[in-house]
């Protein structure tokens, strides 16, 4: 029976497939003893004989449509399942301590894994643990009568339906067949859907229950442009769904022909239309949809992808990649915000009780100067092959900005003095993403040469409302007039002081609020590479004298969010009629 | 040897006196089977009879220094230690079993504990649970020759050092003979800081290693208006000591002078000092001190200190001896803020990231309308018994103000309709403590007939570093430009807008803070009762025409609350020269 759901447009685009549950089943077995040790032994040895079968259908599937690279991991899982010491050591198990199978996989397994693991100096060895793991698992599957997802092995359209997705999730996912997500939990900031985008797949994120409403298989419609999930829609709903996604692949179309095209209004003023990226792997989105800038290049996923800290050498790499890869193009490298919900295995932090007010990025740098210098080394370096602007995130008063200046500063002179070539046009810039700073941006503007606003971070503190946090979402409000107010009064202290302002935060490529921050003159809307020919598109059809009053409407007139996304729609059906 | 500590100076005062640790030793133990039976048997009767002796000597001091109802609490030990059910049934247990006291002992008591608490009807036997508790803690302590602290015992002058203070805690001590706090955690708004002030007891609190560094009976100086503890000192340092702590008691006592003088500036201009208070018990100190109004009544200590939510009548009863207390004189009530750091057994939250910025206060309120309902008919039922405000916390947008309006316009129309008297001039207010909001007033003066500043929360989501997180406590800047404009444009706002505008946070019975209000116009300042004649005594040496420029001074000319504090530090030695 058709049901429809409800959950946070987080990618868009419209996509109708059967679902593919990527749901680990559950594993938890008793442990028993056996009488019949040969019965046991033989269920056992059909386990093995039916893993091995399936990891080699896999291993050929992954062949093809990931590619030989991705299928070497089942190379190594089939290794493992025809290893006479690991079966072996199971089988010894079942016969000497009469318990079952599960058990005795369980047992063994869990020894390998400790004794892998041990070997700390031997990545190698390190990463047969989680081929241990993983075929143990598999093992354990078929001995409950379960069946695992084996996302390498879809061969058909489908929508993939998880609770969650990470970043390992997809990295089993066979692009052409995958035509949306659905998620439980998530919202627009959330890994899954900022992926999303990045692939350009519509998805649906924090539905709560499609893992518990939907079964493999069953057809599942996904609009990602306004939320709805339909499970086994009607034959009507099809047909609007195909004519809406039409529409929208038009739309599409359309937006392309602006890649190579200048940001610019209906009235011909120019601004700047940047892609915020992670990794230079980014690069060929940017690319792709004609950001005319990097606005935000977050450090942190260096950080965080690496088993330690990245050294000086691998961060200018990384750096000198994308700086090159712009072509001259002005690219904003942050320093690391690491702290607040991002963590690293290999440093072990105190826990804080509210880590979104803690020891978080230019809080945490300041703290461990060592880990500072040498981001900022490799920043200095990289500064040669382009134009580079270096941001401080989380700046809350004057005292951490002149720290973190005077400390760049120190590093700069030390490079030069050493011979080192260092960027001419370097420029030095700040997040506004606290309250304080907001409030302060005029005398903040005497002593940087850019402001970006980060919106996310914004909202939540001047709200006082996590962002991460479903019970209080409906105070995220980008268009409350608090947060407008806080936000226009960085642009006018940035132009009053003859420095430019843009904007990092997901509200820059938002269609309500891009209209109230282009009538407050904001030079750079910095978003993901996939918004960029939306924007620039809207932007095209806006005229600055049409909407100059918009901000101060916005502002001071509004009382409430709601206000501001009525006056802002209501502006925009006056202009397509 | 003498050896000086720094901790966060917490209440006013000096004292020197030997140290009293109020700290549990480890009474962990490893359970041993035991073969001579008899001698484990002697064994543990010894632990009973000592047990007994110390327990009645601990009665016998409590019913002189406590009082027989505080003494009261002992009798119940001496039942359970005579109680051949309960110490019959850890004899068995050792004769039966074989096994050392301390596993019988904790066994048993386990046992009799969970039997206790089950009986969730029977609010009696719940409390028996505690004394079980309690009791076996006691004959654990003998058994492994460890010394329970007794503070009910305390026959002489100490300074009491613990980790931290809570509420049961000092419910033991004689304050006859407690001379002062010091612990290793906690700020100047923990518990046992506010505690402190209410007692008058000089406090230093967050040394972080005074209970590793003083050992029980070392002479010990506390100097809680400058945060020093000195372990041991010396001969000059105590003369040095008394002397401070006589120029500080004659100040008090001229201070004293002022407990029925209005709150007047030099030039004569009317103020209202108002007190902070979190339960009735209250009362006495807010007379004492003559507060000319409760600027704040915590009412979460009222569901914190209860088995189970406060009945509209029990929360009438409370509210009623308050506003009566005051004779006229106004009482602002704030509607619960539960949540955040503050929790109750009896109501299972759903775990939260970043608690501060989830749902407490009102959004915890409006998310369960019934237990809002029941607070705001106690209210307006004892509105009726003197001058009233009822305050929302944690107002962050117009939405939220008006939908707690209108819960209370429904409450107070049914309960005139049936013939309740509510008073006829209660005032409706709201706490400006999130950002949005004060970036608001403006629009939120409009709605309300009063507002009071939170410091304590408006400073920690300006500045975005939780006020308990040691690592960011340098953020927490009360004087900050960003703060000060903040609560500058609240102010104008109200006024513009012809209601009066209040502070209830810390910052308004400091005295750096307290000139730069004073010359914004706030209205009432509301504090620790303690406080009030200290800055009623401040505030009669200020002359409003010679501090009318410091507001904007200290918002806009200023640039960091380092500025600020320098800033008053010179006028106020430029006025007393």
């Amino acid at each position: 029976m058709t049901k429809t759901l409800k959950g946070i447009a987080a990618s868009d685009g419209i996509a109708v497939a059967p679902a593919y549950l990527l749901v680990e089943p559950d594993l938890s077995y008793s442990k028993t003893n056996v009488s019949d040790v040969e019965s046991e032994l033989a269920r056992y040895h059909e386990a093995i004989k039916v893993s091995t079968a399936e990891v080699e259908k896999i291993r050929d599937s992954a062949k093809t449509s990931l590619g030989e690279e991705e299928a070497q991991v089942f190379e190594a899982h089939l290794m493992i399942l025809n290893d006479p010491e690991f079966t072996g050591a199971i089988e010894t198990e079942i016969k000497e301590q009469k318990i079952n199978s599960e058990a005795a996989l369980d047992e063994t397994s869990q020894k390998f894994i400790t004794i892998f693991e041990g070997m700390t100096d031997n990545e190698y060895m390190q990463q047969r643990a989680a081929d241990v793991r993983d075929v143990s698992k598999r093992i354990m599957a078929h001995l409950l009568g379960k069946e695992l997802p084996n996302p390498a092995t879809i061969d058909h359209e489908v929508v993939v339906v998880a609770h969650d997705l990470t970043p390992s999730d997809t990295a089993q996912l066979n692009k052409n067949f995958v035509k949306g997500f659905v998620t439980d939990i998530g919202g627009r900031t959330a890994h899954s859907a900022i992926m999303a985008r990045s692939l350009e797949l519509p998805a649906v994120v924090g539905t709560e229950s499609i893992t518990a409403d939907v079964e493999n298989g069953q057809n599942i419609a996904v609009d990602g442009l306004n939320g709805d999930v339909v499970i086994e829609p009607d034959a009507d709903q099809i047909a609007t769904y195909q004519q809406k996604s039409e529409a929208f692949l038009a739309q599409k179309a359309e937006w392309e022909k602006l890649k190579n095209e200048p940001s610019v209004t209906a009235d011909n003023k120019k601004f700047i239309i940047a892609a915020n990226i992670g990794t230079p792997n980014d690069m060929q989105g940017v690319n792709d949809n004609g950001a005319e800038a990097i606005g935000l290049y977050r450090t942190e996923f260096l950080y965080m992808d690496s088993k330690n800290f990245p050294t000086e050498e691998e961060q200018f790499e990384a750096y000198k990649e994308v700086i090159e890869g712009m072509n001259g193009k002005q690219v904003i490298i942050r320093t690391m915000d690491i702290g607040g919900d991002k963590h690293l295995d290999y440093w072990d932090l105190p826990e804080e009780m509210n880590p979104f007010l803690g020891v978080r990025a230019i809080r945490l740098s300041l703290q461990n100067e060592e880990i500072f210098r040498t981001q900022l080394r490799a920043l200095l370096r990289a500064s040669a092959y382009g134009k580079l602007g270096i941001m401080f995130p989380m700046i809350g008063t004057l005292g951490e900005l002149r720290k973190a200046k005077s400390i760049l500063a120190t590093e700069k002179d030390k490079l030069t003095a050493a011979g080192v070539k260092v960027g001419s046009d370097l420029q030095v810039g700040m997040m506004i993403e606290i309250p304080a700073a907001a409030v302060m941006a005029d005398q903040f503007a005497k002593e940087v040469d850019f402001f970006s606003i980060g919106t996310n971070d914004l909202i939540q503190y001047s709200m006082a409302a996590d962002r991460g946090n479903d019970n209080v979402s409906y105070l995220y409000q980008p268009a409350n007039p608090a947060v407008l107010r806080l936000i226009k009064h960085t642009i006018d202290a940035a132009h009053e002081n003859n420095i430019w302002c843009g904007m990092c935060g997901e509200a820059a490529g938002d269609n309500i609020m891009f209209p109230i921050l282009l009538s407050m003159g904001l030079d750079e809307y910095s978003m993901s590479a996939t918004s960029i020919l939306r924007i620039r598109s809207l932007m095209k059809k806006l005229n600055t004298e049409d909407i100059k009053d918009l901000a101060n409407q916005a502002c001071f007139v509004s009382e409430t969010a709601e206000d501001n996304e009525k006056l802002v729609n209501d502006l925009m059906s006056k202009l397509t009629n």
